[in-house]
């Protein structure tokens, strides 16, 4: 049952009334920074402002030894974040409205800036400047994860709280594992929907892939470099690596033909090249090499097969080099080990999304396909629910001058209070339960 | 005139009844370690041997405005070596003996060790086993250092001492800019011939090449991994200009032609991609890479020419790429800048050390080219005196389990004590002097 129209005008007014404050939030949460593993504080503010709003909030940890157990976790190496994971939890007085329980999710981490001289204003200036609010991690995705409380904060500035429950969850290293998410998973928490408000220009992920990190490290045959044809430069041999994997990123490429969603990008996956590290000294034939990749696949394809066909791809390139045939290169998987999904159509939830996003913004909403990763995955693969990606105009995500829409956060907000009262439905807000 | 048979073989006795303690000097030397800017305490070392010997011993800075004004020298960067240059001098008290001065000259700097973990020995050990004696920097060329010093003890030990002045020169940043060697030559110690004894295979260097030492920075167009195709990564546009500078080494190699001394190697000039660095996050397109690289030139080519030639290959690759023409790549001179030397045939410095590698080593002297960078050149270049490079046999400088034969030093020590001998002549000990 739609809702009608004074409660969507109520709804959406309230968003603009409560959206100064909100703003200002996100340009204090933007200002935070903290970089992976440093999010620690950034979580006591999420935690402090879910207690006062009278969420049961827990503080959970990514647990390394039962996220080495759980299917489709992230590898977890030194670098992996101890912050932890922030969940709210907003029960229903009534349970008679026929609603239905949501979780609304959000990832707290951000990437690197890259180097400062590169950005306009500082990295984490939070500054805005016309409709672009500036700053690291700003659409990516810190604006969305405070969307989400804005949105439970609008219905109860109307008197109002969601009649199912519920859960409310700030994570870190879905940038790297998806394991803050996946924390939540292994802790039980689940519900008929999730939505999730990644900067996706305002449009619905129908499909997205999924994502494998790994580092390749490699040997040289170290000498001097007067006898440099001797030597065996490591630099080098990576670079040999490299062109094995980029014929395989070509072939992966290829097995885009007649796969729904995919078929008509240019170039779905990507094979990044992202970090390179190696030498000692100028004059010495590099002893070490190593390089840190990530690259897409498919949905409906295991990180497992993907994992072995580069491994394959790194043999092949071994076998054919003197040196590498003997001191093979050592391959670790250091993050994201992760399927791809696809958001069947015609579920009640994406229904509910369509009319609030048109309520919200005056226009259809359309669906896109996502070459990169998202938390979304994991409800959808081992909890089999619906779960909508949906979010902020965005732009430069992991670029210098990171920027997130000013209005199109207000309509984000908007859109995802008027699918929270349409989808759990409403019931009043009663003061004495906080 | 020929040293006598008896006087030969009474400084060759002396050089072996000295030489377990030389060899456990040696081990010693090579057992304080110690990497570019850690020179200090082995300096200190060095300082108090040269003086307990008597020498007048002094510590040079190397001092980068003076170093700046230097042609030839160096360029300083952030890490170069503070350490000081030991120079030791033992006047002569006749100076009627017809013999002509000489600088002994040895560095002390050592290159890194690369991973531990591939040395058989700890790096430093410097253990024997059977005739070779390991440990970075032994061959190159600690061994020689120490060989200097106890070539004049074996002339003491038989009570005698050089009958013209002696310069003993500790060096350090021999392996980086040469702005060692290049300190005493600023402050003007010179004399009438030069021996240095690096690790040559008892060979004397015949011709030598020059080295130059930059970096490349270049900067990316980040964007998340997603829009990969529409990024610029770094780490891709280093390896273009990779394979201009390969274009330009090839060039390079091809101007052998003709070139005595040279046209008979199979590759003189090698272009050493040493290090690499780039990147901060496996799912973003990484934003900066810089390499350091080493490229040697022909004898009589200036650096600055062979500066501008790289400068015209990047730019070339540069402009080729939408990317790097609008953000050029910057290069920075960070080490040697030097050019290299041929050791003229027929000098009377060559004739005596001739013999005294015969006496020493009952074989005739060979000549080699060498394709490395050696501090010689300064002598030859901006001295022009007769500047010979011939020292020990050893095995895989700069790389692991670095070695030099214990009985080639016993040798060169020999012709080092000889060569002394018959080059400065030599008058009685008197130990009222000391």
């Amino acid at each position: 049952m739609p809702l009608s129209p004074e409660l969507t005008a109520s709804i959406t007014d309230a968003v603009a009334k409560n959206f100064d404050k909100e703003l200002a939030f996100i340009q204090k949460v933007i200002q935070y920074g903290g970089q992976r593993g440093e999010e620690a504080a950034i979580q006591d503010e999420i935690y402090s402002q879910y207690t006062s709003r009278g969420y049961a909030t827990t503080k959970l940890n990514m647990d390394p030894d039962a996220l080495s157990e759980q299917p489709g976790a992230g590898k977890v190496s030194a670098k992996h974040s101890k912050a932890p994971v922030v969940v709210g939890v907003l029960e229903a007085k009534s349970s008679t409205s026929g609603g239905k329980s949501l979780i609304l999710n959000g990832h707290i981490d951000v990437v690197p800036t890259g180097p400062e001289e590169l950005w306009t204003h500082h990295p984490y200036s939070g500054i805005v400047e016309g409709d672009w609010l500036y700053g690291r991690g700003g659409a990516d995705m810190r604006a969305g994860n405070v969307a989400n409380m804005f949105a439970l904060d609008a219905l109860r500035s109307i008197g109002k709280r969601p009649a199912s429950k519920v859960i409310i969850e700030s994570v870190p290293e879905e940038e790297s594992t998806g394991n803050g998410t996946m924390a939540t998973h292994i802790a039980g928490y689940t519900a008929d929907a999730v939505l999730i408000p990644e900067p996706t220009n305002e449009q619905l992920v129908r499909a997205n892939v999924g994502v494998i990190w790994f580092q390749i490290a490699v040997a040289g045959r170290p000498v001097h470099v007067l006898k440099a044809t001797e030597g065996s430069n490591a630099i080098e041999s990576i670079w040999k690596i490299i062109g094995g994997l980029k014929e395989l990123e070509k072939e992966m490429n290829e097995q885009k033909k007649g796969r729904l969603h995919f078929e008509e990008l240019d170039h779905p996956i990507n094979l990044n090249v992202a970090m390179i590290e190696g030498g000692d000294w100028a004059s010495s034939v590099p002893a070490w090499c190593k390089i840190d990749c990530r690259v897409a696949l498919f949905p409906g394809v295991r990180a497992e097969d993907v994992a072995a066909q580069i491994e394959q791809a790194i043999q092949k390139v071994a076998t054919t080099d003197s040196f590498l045939r003997d001191a093979p290169p050592k391959i670790t998987w250091n993050g994201f080990f992760a399927e791809g999904y696809v958001l069947e159509p015609g579920s009640q939830a994406e229904d509910v999304l369509k009319a609030a996003h048109k309520q919200a913004t005056d226009s259809d909403l359309q669906s896109i396909t996502m070459p990169a990763y998202l938390d979304t995955r994991i409800f959808s693969l081992f909890q089999k629910i619906p779960a909508l990606c949906y979010g902020p105009i965005g732009e430069s995500l992991h670029g210098f001058d990171e920027r997130v829409s000013v209005i199109s956060i207000q309509r984000v907000t908007t859109a995802i209070a008027l699918f929270i009262a349409e989808w759990c439905g409403l019931e009043d807000y009663d003061a004495t339960t906080t």
